[in-house]
């Protein structure tokens, strides 16, 4: 069976920016799609912020293995129910993969539980991306290192938690660094950011970008269906106890009663 | 100097159920405050939710190196824009020890990015604490493992993020395990989850929790004074670049401008 | 393409113990072969101590996957030699599977640099193995917890470095626990520790044993050829630096030259 | 009371090579004990491949709260006993700081468990250390970035383990990049590796680099003295359990009996 894939556009500023709508005239999100689909393992579909429930709605988010993540002019737009329903489904076993400016998403903030920020200059400077963890599943078929002649800098420091791992490590022309390339888990949800991608750059019709996109969502997808939901806090009667105990002491709850919250 | 700790308490059950007020007397944040005065080094205040912003004001939060949190009955009642003040006061800096049912409180979800259950049973078990990390600080001065004769059982799956450092993991008598030391970093913030601390239990009068709570907020100061607020974003104008370089290729943005959120 | 695995025993206790004989009369190395052969998508050899080269020669190292390893009695008498050459190919890729008493061979504590030391305690008392990490690819299938009514107990602390991920915590009925599942990286090779399979006991013909272990293959296995052995410390000449630089100063080396080690 | 470091030096280069003895004409390890002092919270000593016992005997590692290592040349030449030796005090909580070329040493490989290789370049090019936690205690007083003019290109990937902690990242002016500045911990030791410091170059008489180094001896620094030895692995008699059990089944070792390694 395919990898199912949602590629999720904000598609403000390739209708509103001359430049962004020449280099991606059929919107972002569609030129990300076409670059999953090369190898043919992935099955994609397209969602944006002005469809209804920014198309993402419950059914496709049960129909989605990896959603893919790219926004920059309107993050404030997105509705935070909808951000909660991302993220429920993240922690139920939905990988994720951030995109460049979407490091300022409301989706990727709440999982991560930090600022996310960093020091950028758009300046069309050249960017090299390091493979730090050359076996690592997502950096399967690069070579060492890629270029990508124009991009925006992103800078550290980059206010995220320790990664899980660190995959890929950025150097700019004029001077800085970023840790490009992270891994997360959250609940039974694999999370991967991936710095390149300024939306006045051909940055997605880039090869090895698409092999990293592919790779990801390869790596994020969880084969394990989550039997229980990780945000469910059963209570334990005390007669159901693995090993029989006697209930001592005062209690504030009775036997299956659900928990305070 | 001696660091200065905030202690926050819900304190509900404390005045609204017999047991807990027969346990603690005071209220749980005055008796953990007690313990935390016990070797001379540490400060301490209290706050609780009845007070005029929870207690929490700037100037409270200014003048806060560690907070300690414990809530369970009214985690619903905690005012949204007071978790946020929070949330980037430890990002800045501020060390955050979180106890117990604090696992449901908003300020630990929003920073952990994940639902932080787990399951649960009030039987007055026995739970014996294990020091797995014998050599972290938290663990100074502690015996290989001590006992709770009774205490709450949480048990696994906790389903927080993979922590920085395991440092303490817990046996019950009905058969569950718990990892209940737990490190981590947002921001410039240490944060420490610590499992004891059932409101019908004297958990908090314990000598040995006593010095975990004291270690805790030793290990949660952070000394550095955290220059540059972690959610700046700055700009760097291409003529400021460390290495030169010239602007190339288009750009949505002027030198200096501020970026999109 | 089937997985390749080849499981090293060492042997010993099953032709000197009469306990051990009886509970394992092919070798333990042979009742794990046939756990991993249940699923039909790992092809399985043995090694054992006693063969020439332990059974562990260039090629069948070169045709492993993944290496599960059990020792217990004789760890000092597996040759030097061969622990660097383990411990090379799994640098290169090779997964490593280490059971039980294989927490004090020489290949394991090589590859994590530390005592790797913990409790002990045989009592055929009962350990109950919980799942702290579901969404691991290595907990797929489980259940939330399973038991083995007979197990050695393994104790903390156990002297292993903080793991990649903790993907199960067990609990003993005589008041321990032990992290018994942890996973590594070291260069391209997966390694897993797990805890159950002491010798006097029949646990690896127990169907969640064989269920981890057959998940552990698969996560083991690192797909990605590894293109450049990761020992390799290649000179970069300054005429090949990827922007141009000039050579400044004075130096040690020629360009080219073999690096000192 | 003063930390106690000690600087080894193989201390080969300064006598042998023109250039490194102008550059450091009392030798690397003296010009690095000088940076340490400079606080007047650290006493330092100094020990070199050279001496009785390379300089590392019982006596001087029972007295060493963090050992300091600069090698290149003559890595081989370190007796392996001494090795092992140093290996057990760092378990035992002595911290190292693994400085430059030093990532090749006997001890820093031993302890990763990885080749710990790199690509490196010689051609004095310049090299901004960039601080990617901020609010690291190895950070505390630095600014966001420094430079060292004329450094040695180390280049990724470097295969090391996946750090607790990446505190600095390299730029290099011939486009590579490179993890500077890793936390490790094994046993009760506190590991740093430090990138900057080839011979040629001044690298330890720049003032960032001496706060870099007296950080790390105060991090690497561990307060609490480990009770029990991480290599210790006591057998726990069924009589002293914890939770009463009775014995069950065969077993292979008497009550006390030392277990197998």
């Amino acid at each position: 069976m395919k990898l199912r894939a949602t590629v999720w556009g904000e598609n403000v500023h390739e209708t509103t920016n001359q430049i962004v709508s020449e280099v991606y005239p059929e919107g972002m999100h569609n030129q990300i799609a076409k670059m999953l689909k090369l190898d043919g393992d992935i099955e994609t579909r397209t969602a944006t912020l002005q469809q209804d429930e920014h198309g993402l709605s419950d059914e496709v988010l049960a129909n989605t293995d990896v959603l893919l993540w790219w926004g920059h002019a309107a993050h404030g737009d997105v509705d935070d129910a909808i951000v909660e329903r991302v993220m429920r489904r993240v922690w139920q076993g939905m990988g994720l993969i951030v995109l460049h400016s979407g490091h300022f998403s409301k989706i990727f903030k709440r999982l991560m539980g930090t600022p996310c920020a960093l020091k950028w200059r758009e300046a069309g400077e050249r960017e090299r991306i390091w493979v730090v963890n050359p076996s690592h599943p997502i950096a399967k078929g690069l070579p060492e290192h890629f270029e990508l002649e124009n991009e925006e800098m992103y800078g550290e420091p980059f206010s995220v938690p320790e990664p899980l791992e660190t995959v890929f490590i950025s150097w700019y022309q004029g001077g800085d660094v970023f840790r490009s390339g992270l891994t997360y888990r959250r609940g039974a949800g694999n999370i991967f950011y991936f710095q390149p991608g300024h939306e006045t750059y051909p940055t997605y019709y880039d090869q090895n970008v698409g092999t990293v996109l592919r790779n990801a969502v390869r790596w994020a997808h969880n084969e394990e269906a989550h039997a229980n939901d990780p945000s469910d806090a059963p209570n334990v009667p005390v007669g159901e106890a693995l090993e029989p105990i006697k209930e001592r002491g005062p209690r504030l709850h009775k036997d299956g009663e659900e928990g305070l919250r």
